[in-house]
């Protein structure tokens, strides 16, 4: 079953990444509503067309109107939702999200929603900025990044299926499956590691003085140092394990290339460069 | 002393840096010459325009017609050139260079130099790409970037009037000047530390399956991961320490991060990642 405009579609949390879903399916002709904590967030999209209608108190009334609902929070305060809220839901109602992390939520949903028949398709959307808020939204939020379903032995195909049909929809350049798990270890080492490094680097060092010297190198490795401590923290928490495990394996390639250079192994670190120049360019963007 | 289009300029060595050299100063008129291990990097520089002439040996009669020497040599050939060919100046020639080290060579080119009737003003020009060659000169590579002078005791206010000026005709955003041993500790943290975290993350774990699911902070973290193995080596080589000392700071407040997130000391990461925003704020570009 795919994704048709006679379908009412319900945002859950207003913010950057909700703000632009709600923005792109509005633009396309979908019927969007919200749900979100502050009034003046209500207001400025209705004012900008991003919905059609919002509120701020959860009620049975609104929810059950609306054929799809995505929450758009953070993971913690999305399963505390659903516990208050599950039963709330239009019958067939499909649910998705777009959390960061997902073996530590997506089980759980899944299991407060399981007599509700209701069906919730997890979603992670790889997209974001520095920045936050609706006011930040932005319909072009989605182009060249990876949208990742991670559906479980309780998803049906229709919903895969919608799934899939929601990201082209949002526009985004590539759609792909992963199991929570292997979603899990993939986000530790590729976003919630790089976090880590960036937070280190901006803080090992006081270089605010240094500012006048940088080239690109250190504004790269170091843009998303401006993070939400909240938000993060939180992600950090929640897959803790894996993200560990990934800390691991870096802190000891760092001390094998520091070995390398205190010994003076012109080899071995030409080797291990050679290696990371290759294995880069399978990341160019195409 | 500014510099002026009677003088007649040589570069050494054409590749992105001593290639993008060329291209601006021919553009705005200057003669510029160039000496260079391929012929076909000579004849590419003619045909485009970049250079007038240019040479693939060595020669006294044609070094001594330039008043502008600028070497963009590995610090390593630099050092040997000079070494065999000091004596082949112009009279009252200026000597520059584009080095990313100092401390290692200038006081050594200086004193090489100290009977010739030469001055060498040793510079810094905070640009790159991951590509080289001439063929990727070009004459934007400099904008928004930092031009580093590092004179010495030895150095005249003239000389660095004259760097000063090279860098604005070279439409560097920003100039300024710094000891050989503050530019080197400075060069350790922002370039080479950078350089050597963005390997470590490329080559800690063998990535290329998660191409398709990457967002851009790990893109960011690694565009510098592709790197000329033989210059890097060279340039961590010579700057040894300063290097290992910022790679000992960065691992012990990786440590500290690890230890908040294995302990659930969610108050203090909060606490990192709040410095962390605070100090990236001064890094924004202009």
């Amino acid at each position: 079953m795919k994704i048709n405009k006679n379908m009412k579609i319900l945002i859950i949390g207003l913010g950057l990444i909700g703000g632009s879903y709600a923005s792109i399916l509005s633009k396309k002709g979908y019927e969007v509503g919200a749900i979100t904590l502050n009034k003046e967030d209500i207001d400025y999209a209705i004012n900008n067309k991003i919905i059609k209608h919002g509120k701020t108190k959860v009620s049975k009334k609104y929810i059950s109107t609306f054929d799809v609902v995505i929450f758009a929070l953070y993971p913690k305060t999305f399963v505390e939702f659903i516990k208050k809220y599950h039963c709330y839901f239009k019958n067939n109602a499909i649910i998705s999200d777009v959390s960061g992390v997902k073996e530590s939520i997506v089980y759980k949903i899944q299991d407060l929603l399981k007599d509700d028949n209701v069906e919730f398709i997890s979603c992670h959307p790889m997209a974001g900025k520095e920045v936050s808020g609706v006011k930040n939204a932005s319909c072009d939020l989605f182009k060249n990044a990876n949208f990742i379903i991670t559906p479980t032995s309780k998803n049906s195909n229709e919903a895969i299926e919608f799934a899939t049909s929601l990201a082209k929809e949002l526009e985004f350049a590539n759609v792909s499956t992963l199991s929570v798990e292997k979603h899990d270890e993939m986000i530790a080492f590729l976003s919630q590691l790089t976090h880590c490094i960036a937070i280190t680097l901006m803080t090992c060092n006081d270089s605010t003085h240094l500012k006048d010297y940088t080239g690109d190198s250190f504004r790269d490795l170091t843009r998303i140092a401006s993070i939400n401590e909240n938000m993060w923290s939180e992600l950090f928490m929640l897959n803790k394990e894996k993200l560990i495990e990934q800390m691991n394996l870096f802190e000891k390639q760092f001390k094998i290339l520091k070995d390398y250079i205190e010994k003076e192994d012109v080899d071995s670190m030409k080797q291990m460069m050679k290696l990371s120049t290759y294995r880069r360019s399978f990341f160019n963007k195409k």
